[in-house]
């Protein structure tokens, strides 16, 4: 966490938590009120921006959804694609998917087949990491296609959640801590 | 159509067009494909930043999930707030809802109470506009809260759907005619 930086309490204090969303037990970290607020959006694009923008990425993957509220801000003030991850049977074109596991089966994401090319550097986007397994499906969707994955990013991350761990040896950036 | 520009073409020609998806007969607008162009992607926000950036625009609100895409960018550089409309039971506050007809049943889109105060001047963004009926009921959700839209912006519009009639008074803007 980048906790150094003043921007970040502005960002962390814009977040709302909801008890008990989408059930009993979960306190929903709700990004919708940080887009609320134009200064605290920019700033937290603009910590983004600042960690990745000498690092040769040429390819920013969103998931969705609230992957593509952050994504596109990143790709376009640092040069890069945008590249949708997303639910199956929305992207129109041949796809490759990947599986993940959820707490009871498994959900999938998809790929636009020809979106990225074999030794391009990608950044991952979400607005949040849980238990990690949206975003391990998306490091090996991107592996598979031999693009190298130079770290995940998330505005939120739940610690407790160990979502980390699932992510092996990638790196993980995130701006704020929930609970 | 903002035809007169230079960038329009660079930008339609980036627009993919899928036959039969999702079913057989309709000709997909896939802009998946202008967002692995860093460069179109640039001059599509440009465009709308341009046309945008001195009405006084407090919100800009997508709807999901392309407009998710769009949209942010435009509200970063306006330094207006970006408001999610989302399919139901999504938003995790409390919210309003807007139904909307489709070609067998009905949809709905949300808003989350609290997201925009009476007044303020909005943009409604989404990529593409077919036979208007999301977008309408994006006006009647934001005018149901006394919020004025000034406008509604896509990327992409299919003029033979006539989604603009549907919209009534309010101005539609858009890039590049689809077919």
């Amino acid at each position: 966490m980048a906790s150094q930086d003043p921007r970040i309490a502005t960002i962390s204090s814009a977040i709302r938590v909801i008890p008990d969303f989408p059930k009993p037990g979960i306190m929903f970290q709700d990004i919708t009120t940080l887009l609320l607020d134009p200064k605290a959006f920019k700033d937290t694009i603009d910590l983004f921006v600042e960690r990745y923008r000498d690092q040769n990425i040429s390819v920013v993957a969103g998931v969705e959804a609230r992957g593509f509220i952050f994504g596109p801000p990143i790709a376009l003030a640092i040069g890069a694609k945008f590249v949708p991850m997303r639910k199956p049977k929305k992207l129109p074109g041949p796809v490759i998917s990947e599986e993940y596991s959820l707490e009871y089966g498994t959900d999938k994401i998809e790929m636009h087949v020809g979106a990225v090319q074999a030794g391009e550097r990608a950044l991952i986007i979400d607005d949040l990491i849980a238990t990690g397994g949206t975003l391990s499906a998306a490091i090996r969707l991107l592996e598979r296609v031999e693009v190298q994955v130079v770290e995940c990013a998330c505005v939120v991350e739940l610690p407790e959640l160990k979502g980390r761990e699932r992510l092996g040896d990638k790196a993980l950036f995130v701006l704020v801590n929930g609970s």
